[in-house]
């Protein structure tokens, strides 16, 4: 018979974790392997919560989800062990977790960095680890992962505000570089402005891009300009401002996760220009061919980033003062964060304080 | 009040034309202009009969035709007179002109030889030209351009194949450029066999790719692999041929003009995958984009090339012996030709033999 959550692994862990599709979240004993020779285990300090945790924690894509389910997997902490075989970090120091914990580190992909497009990819959470058993992701007091899977978390960034550059930050850092869009001079659209929309204008801006951001809402064109720094804001639905700019981006960062047209967003682009998708609307969209061919545009898809990308992307964002702008939360306010989040009344990621408010939890 | 065609330009000229939507071409008189400094002018040999010729001439697509119109822009000839500043070619030599005639010369595309995505680009026929009057293509014993639109042909290259190379050819050698697919060792799917998909085969073979070849119909099998020399042929409505073959191509050159379900294709894709469209179905296709996001593809659009990569394309073609399979047809047979092609009757192209059977046509 399989052992419980709590009594398979030698170490004792504490979260909180979804037990079924109503997504609600609540104190949960388990534990975590023992240290192995590659292994980095650290105490959780914070976690960002990320759309998806809420999208797998009620099971709303078909099939990805193992209860009981920690989410988090924006996950940042202070070292606590190492395996025999790490040369990585050492007790005490910063370090970081993202989307990813192991792949099969054998096909084209994984030799080439590209740990997050391997085919047998292993998620922070809610996925079968190679010794059989489901991973648990951070909105738990420790975390372990081999160390390819741990990034140095570099000392000028805070950990609350930094840590959700592990998957926001990352999401939109690497398609920004692989498709050429990260260059002094290019024009760059933002469409939404969420936890990765916000990101996405930081690290375009810090490119040296222009930057106009697109948003349904006219009520976040001034935050938009003025505290984000972008250079013009564009009303998705005001047909007349949207028709003067057609024909001006390089290309688009699309962070919408909703069903919506793209013949719009394909008409702000130069020819040749690109439109990056990172939202994964659940139905398809409508995609006109004509407007593709006469500009020779491309609509192309874009995942997380690799484990060196990640690591690159952190210390570009320590370079450039970059962090993702915060709400920080208790740990057992997170449901009413969930909620919040459906309503997209949250600017612009919760990180929660794991450090301090974890432990009062416990029954 | 306007000139008629025929009295409108100096020089006379005689082809077919279609007069209105019914898409019927019959006899045509009309004319062409002077031969300008920098103009070449030349005796039509061969043309080929290109699906957009039937588009136009029936007035598929919206706001494009200008009646009376002269289809035709695979036009091959020999030289006839050239203007004072033009060094290019001389009289006696072979000529085509392809898609376009003319475009602004002053934008950044036309500044990198890519005047087809220039948004002043003048079409073949059609179009409103620079003086002001309407362009018309090669069903006619007579053309003019400005030396910049006209490439010089091969000798190698056979008139009557070479003819199609100027449309179908530069449109599917252009993206296996630009998309990074023309090299050797790529796994290059082709999907539809017919003008543009069977010079695709052709040139992704001759750039050192596998080539896949993948269609509605079982029936081309043969001719696929034993004729044009694919690699491997794939029946896209058997599901079971279609899943083994997951996740197998670099790219992929889509001729099809029918709305068709994109999602298989992209699942045919390896990660990084590109599917490239180069036929436009009238309607929007369905995308999903969650399997765009896990394996970073794109689907990208592709139009003709610009004038320095037809030439190259030429001269590549002539150098490995790559021609478009033609039945060559004489200019009355047209109309029957547009009826075949309606129904996709025709291994691979119609090319009209102006040269000798347009005169006879005469009233």
């Amino acid at each position: 018979m399989a052992k419980s959550p709590e009594e398979e692994h030698p170490e004792k862990a504490f979260g909180w974790a979804a037990r079924d599709s109503s997504g609600v979240l609540s104190p949960f004993k388990f534990s975590r392997r023992a240290t192995g020779e590659k292994d980095i285990r650290f105490k959780v300090l914070y976690c960002g919560v990320c759309h998806s945790d809420l999208h797998l924690a009620k099971s709303e894509w078909e099939g990805f989800s193992l209860y009981p389910l920690v989410p988090g997997h924006e996950i940042v902490g202070v070292v606590t062990e190492v395996g025999s075989k790490v040369n990585k970090v050492k007790v005490g120091d910063k370090v970081g977790v993202g989307c990813l914990v192991g792949a099969c580190h054998s096909c084209d992909d994984c030799s080439s960095d590209l740990e997050s497009y391997c085919t047998k990819m292993i998620l922070t959470y809610s996925t079968i680890y190679h010794d059989g058993t489901v991973t648990y992701g951070g909105y738990s007091d420790t975390m372990i992962a081999d160390e390819r899977y741990v990034v140095r978390f570099p000392e000028n960034l805070p950990l609350d505000a930094g840590a959700p550059l592990l998957c926001a930050g990352i999401t939109v850092y690497s398609p920004l570089k692989y498709y050429g869009l990260a260059e002094a001079g290019k024009h760059i659209g933002v469409v939404g402005l969420g936890g990765l929309g916000h990101v996405a204008v930081k690290f375009a801006k810090a490119f040296g891009a222009k930057v106009t951001v697109i948003s349904t809402s006219p009520s976040k064109k001034d935050e938009a300009l003025e505290h984000l720094g972008a250079d013009s804001f564009l009303v998705s639905r005001d047909q007349e401002e949207m028709q003067a700019a057609q024909g001006t981006l390089d290309g688009i960062i699309d962070t919408i996760s909703a069903v919506h047209s793209l013949l719009p967003l394909i008409g702000l682009l130069k020819t040749h220009g690109k439109l990056v998708m990172v939202g994964a609307p659940e139905k398809p969209l409508e995609l006109p061919v004509f407007p593709l061919l006469l500009g020779r545009k491309m609509v192309a898809g874009s995942a997380t980033g690799g484990m060196k990308e990640t690591q690159e992307m952190l210390d570009f964002a320590a370079k450039h003062n970059i962090t993702a702008d915060v709400e920080v939360i208790p740990m057992e306010y997170v449901n009413t964060a969930f909620e919040r989040l459906v309503k997209g009344d949250v600017r612009y990621r919760f990180v929660i304080d794991i450090g301090n408010t974890l432990a009062a939890t416990k029954p």
